[in-house]
């Protein structure tokens, strides 16, 4: 029938995560909410977990075991990492039909020994791993579209390897000397308690957290290793801002001799000029948080440095959306033969 | 033709309620913005004024007098009060076909002494004021949809107009006993530069302001005046706090002997029941302003104070959506004979 | 020996409360910080707990059984409610030279059962609670002076005792229609780990809370009710604002035939004119929480209403500082025979 | 006589500088406030300029050719850059007693042609420039004891040069691979009315701004070449963050053979580990805003990269206070023989 919807179901619907891809889903003309689970709040109805959402008709939370994965035609999951591996497996052993957006880090790490170093356990799914595709959308649509398993990049990737990839595939940039200052809004860190993200910890102060210690880069070196063909390592410092939405990337480069920011300018040109969510902005404009907060856009801007041979590259996300459920419904788009635009129209919201 | 657009030109698309405007409009599936004038930026693209809507394709601003009214259905006017009186005169004797859904205080007084007393200047548009319908769309959805005029409600008004209406008219509450005690982020103040709204200034700080001189009295009177068939007075002090979205009325009301915080939920359900964004709560849960944001939703409640025959209203809506540009489509769309939720379906942006 | 400090004890160490009077103390000339307690950080340096602090040569933090009262001589006690009462009671019964300043709502209450009714467990130190002073200061010095037991009221309360007190007392105000709409930073809901007080939960939003249940109100009708000589009840509505320091109350009153909010600025200025820390704003110039972020200072004032018989006061101050650690200083300045702005004349903190 | 205060003047004193020194100079025990300036708000009482000084009392603000220098020991200005040379050099020729203590940008740059070229106009008081010192206090006090002018450094400059003088001068890192990631707090741009500082611009988002184009720059790049007696030119970009106070630069650095982030903390111990106000954390323990706020305190540290050979040293302070007004008071104290921590002992403000 053709007006069938695709059923979706979210797991973890009780963190940022899981809410912001109910948010998107509630206006997606083809996707209807079928399951939401949260094992620590099952039993209520979403609207006593997420009041914003008492306005919409959801099913009430459940949980994962209660779930009926045979009634879902795609799997949303927004579990912290270390939960999904076993769940995935579960589900797409047994649910043939079922299709799995992860956005957690599970599955997003090929080698299972970096996985092991940087998460502390060790894979338990290394079976379903191979079947995972890197969900960065607009560097893997073809993938993406036959995938079983998608694994969503995390937020700081998303952006770090947008703005990157077609460098280090075009060699505009020396890979050997990549510096990322990574800024963050609160809601990256999550929506359990923890001390440093409360209201008065976090407000009105800015802090460096995990300096040389973050999950994020090995999947941001093991793709720009990828793409470079040259082993790579990264020096990324992640810095919480008081704000609840947004990312931004300063990334300083060196470039080889003879490249400037314009060839950094015209390599995103060539690969995002038709790209609906991935924007160059004018030549001089800085891009700001500001002006992506809600959406699922990203954008770019490079600036020649005062020190010769030197760039200063700059990306901007919402974490929540362009960085994590936004790219996550995109991916589905993509996966099931939908408009990829479908349901991420909105503009930003500011102020 | 079925598909042929709806073109509105946005007056005042400088200001955040101008931007929410055209925000709101560009998912909308009817409507397409034909004009953006602004005339300190006239000249420049929307996207220098507004980074945030550099992703749509607009028209250029240009100024008030450059603006072609026949090629635009519907003006939506953002303008500062006493701007709006002569230029909506002018587009409306001029082009018979226009519709004119004001945003601006202008036309909300009908009587001409009570605007010139409150806004300092006297009305230069009487002869249009008798057309001009009070925008509090439901309220007064039948003389909406025929008018050429709306004058939307100012943000205050709505909100305590929505909550106290349904009271007024059914002697729920005495009317001579109105304490409403106004909340609202900072993008109420507009984007105009005063000291009081830097970001040093009202951040981290609440501050009363125009305590017993605000310009939405008038208006929440006369039509709390006209339901309650009383002439009506009431009490409002309103403090700016540091957030750019959303407002909350906490309205502290006497009951006439018998009613209780059951009976105002009762008149509410009476008439709000199928409203699709005016809410009443769960007994007991207290309306917030994150469960509104960016979104047209007001929600209400009520509950019964410790002192007998009192009650507290609490009323909550997004200043720029419901409270400005949402409503203003809402209007638009009943003025069109459009379903009323078009375009106006996105969830609240939480957190 | 003339120049010997008065040694201090900080219990509860590791709470808002308890680390703003170790900073006020850190100036304070004539205090010593002897002990910081802290039962589930002991062990560890203050500026692990409080980074902030890192400056200052401070005692590692101990269990409170750890606490060696005999070399403190007078203690500070930022506890949660309801763990304070047996531990004053045994610091008290076994060291006679100690005095105990309680910043916590343990003492507050002279009536057992309102105490019982409000905090849901019996009072267990009933032998001790007469000996307990009410510590606001300006309306108390002379008992507190004399007091072992200082019971330092809530920060509501502060505000509006000072408020009110003048206007109860002298007949200024009409006891049976007071109505009290609070509004706090974060900080006043303790560092405790709750989803509520997380940066993107309070962030960017304001939220009633409490409604009819807040803890502060049975403090504030004793008060009112001995200084007016009347049985009084208020109705009292607490909103959580993004920031995090500072409340402000905005009071709304009805005035007993002929008088004026100028006999209520009367009746402050009778009372405070000479006050160090409390202070009649000039008329029309509105309090705001701007004004006193990290002072002791508390700001009056009241305007006429526009409804006759009506006025609105508003008063603001520092909920950690004269609401909390502020007003305990003070306390022991005055029952350490101090001049009473010792260590308290920090201008406030603005932007 | 003793005992007698020095008397200073402020210029600029509606400023968020001049407004920060005078809430220093409040508590400090050897100064007394003898002139306010701001030509703009000339004849007010400081108290309707900045409310949160209304508890003091203070002189009303003049206009700048009103005030009597004779009567000043002396002036600290905080007037915008650019109008302080004439100003500076009309009070110091007419007024032989007179010391200066400047916290604009005026006498900062020793080369003409570098000022000329990034103020955009010529220098006009070179004969006065060289009396200028650069009021770094730590690594500058001998020659600040003597000095009439004294030119405090910028925000950025001071937690850079503080972070990187004694690695410059000890050889401790690489000069032609500096990279400085600034982040500031909105009160940084001061208190003139701009579009980007409105709490709706500046809030909830993080903005780069004058990338490669800060005049911030041609400071830290004098200062860094003669400290390693080479040409230094640094990779400087700056971000506003939604906060009001504090700054963090996150610098990336490059090593000499052999050397670690150890070496970088051995140098920095080697010069400050008696400083009052210059404080090395402990291994592994970042710097934020937060520790800082409100008070004269620089923290620093260094960890090493993942990338071999490289550094990543963080510094922070409170732009208003070290950054600039404390800086100047501290430069104050060395200048009249105080001790140097006289009236800056206040402790950070947190949360």
């Amino acid at each position: 029938m053709v007006d069938a919807k695709i059923k979706i179901g979210v797991l973890g619907a009780s963190g940022y995560t899981g809410a912001d891809a109910v948010r998107l889903a509630l206006t997606h003309p083809n996707l209807e909410i079928a399951a939401l689970t949260a094992n620590t709040h099952a039993g209520k109805p979403m609207a006593t977990v997420f009041p914003h959402l008492a306005i919409a008709h959801l099913p009430d939370l459940t949980r994962i075991d209660e779930a009926d994965w045979s009634a879902v035609d795609v799997v949303m999951c927004g579990l912290p990492h270390g939960t999904t591996q076993e769940i995935a497996k579960g589900v797409l052993d047994a649910h043939k039909h079922v299709r799995f957006v992860d956005m957690s880090a599970d599955f997003r790490l090929r080698d299972p020994d970096v996985y092991e170093t940087w998460y502390g356990r060790p894979h338990t799914a290394m079976d379903v791993q191979p079947e995972a595709v890197y969900g960065l959308t607009e560097h893997n649509r073809a993938a993406i579209a036959d995938a079983r398993l998608v694994a969503c990049p995390g937020c700081y990737p998303t952006a770090v390897l947008l703005a990157l990839l077609p460098l280090a595939r075009g060699g505009v940039v020396d890979m050997d000397d990549i510096v990322i200052d990574a800024k963050s809004g609160v809601s990256g860190a999550g929506r359990g308690l923890k001390e440093n993200t409360l209201f008065c910890e976090a407000g009105e102060g800015l802090s460096p957290y995990a300096v040389t210690t973050h999950r994020h880069m090995p999947e941001i070196e093991q793709e720009l290793s990828a793409a470079s063909a040259t082993d790579t390592t990264i020096s990324f410092t992640p810095h919480l801002v008081p704000m609840s939405r947004g990312e931004l990337l300063t990334i300083y480069v060196r470039l080889p001799q003879g490249k400037t920011a314009g060839d950094i300018r015209s390599a995103w040109q060539a690969v995002y000029a038709d790209e609906p969510f991935v924007h160059v902005l004018p030549e001089g404009v800085a891009p700001s948080t500001q002006m992506v907060r809600g959406s699922n856009h990203c954008l770019l801007n490079a600036f020649d440095d005062r020190i010769a041979g030197r760039a200063i590259v700059v990306a901007t996300l919402d974490n929540l959306v362009k960085g994590s459920a936004g790219q996550a419904i995109q991916n589905l788009n993509v996966m099931m033969g939908l408009p990829e635009t479908t349901g991420l129209e909105q503009a930003p919201l500011f102020p």
